[in-house]
């Protein structure tokens, strides 16, 4: 007991809690840096279930549609190991992705191996180019550097290796702890 | 210019204007009904992009999977009429809705155009039991009385046939008008 409270202590993060307005206007600050940018995406590809809130908002401000793919992290049988696993993808993705300029959307750049899973398979249809827009990024180790990854990063926020509570998790959002 | 005003002033409909927090309010309500019906969902479909926000707020409470469908609004170039269209749908819709029980998600019941033709597209995959899941139903003259469409419908809160603002929507978060 006293080993596993000892455990439980050590990975205590502190909590950062975001409201949705918080994360309305940090999604307006994502658009504007979009905006300002060479990519001009013609369309994003929101991350489900993390992306779809940030890609909705976001179609406020860009004004462009909005397509969906599924990726969850499965626990691999051998390894033990959670890696990324496609649960929906594209329906069309040559004729949708071919020399278009695509805007990846997730909430939050934390090991990066949800990002690069999609982006690379992304790229088998060959999109001219790629960006990314994500909420938050976490400044910790990474597993991949998505700034080194796609051709144009953008981030609304950063913060340190902190435990990031979206409202759209809250069980009751008018008293949240 | 008399004639226009007064169409204008015609045609203005009270606004309604909802916040986030008011939203999350509603998915709670949405979802203890949800979980008291004998559909017992399997998972979601959200119609995007109305649907993105409210699934991925019900999935906090439902924990069942979420996956998107895109359907928009299209001018028809004879009729003038605008009819939906899909620009996305499921990368293997059989191998998903066989024999499943099946929750759609929308963010408004209006003129019921939109889900009748998602719901009819759906139903060619043979799900076992389709039910229905939207913030906010309008009570106005409908193409589709959806109730009567599907086998579970689910509504948070009931309106008139008044002006929704929701706050995804929102240039500016902190000043709506």
């Amino acid at each position: 007991m006293a080993e596993f409270g000892k455990t439980l202590y050590n990975t205590v993060m502190e909590k950062r809690f975001y409201s949705y307005n918080d994360i309305h206007r940090t999604v307006k600050i994502l658009a504007d840096k979009v905006m300002a940018s060479p990519l001009k995406p013609e369309f994003m590809i929101a991350i489900g279930g993390g992306g779809f809130i940030p890609a909705r908002i976001l179609r406020t401000y860009l004004d462009i549609p909005i397509f969906t793919v599924n990726i969850v992290l499965y626990e691999g049988k051998q390894t033990g190991e959670k890696g990324p696993q496609i649960t929906q993808w594209l329906d069309k993705p040559d004729e949708l992705l071919e020399n278009r300029r695509v805007l990846i959307v997730d909430e939050v750049d934390d090991s990066g191996a949800t990002v690069a899973f999609c982006k690379e398979h992304l790229s088998q249809h060959n999109p001219s180019e790629i960006g990314l827009a994500v909420l938050h990024r976490k400044n910790k180790p990474k597993k991949v550097e998505l700034p080194q990854l796609v051709e144009h990063y953008f981030c609304g926020e950063e913060l340190g290796d902190e435990w990031i509570c979206y409202p759209w998790d809250a069980l009751d959002i008018d008293n949240r702890n």
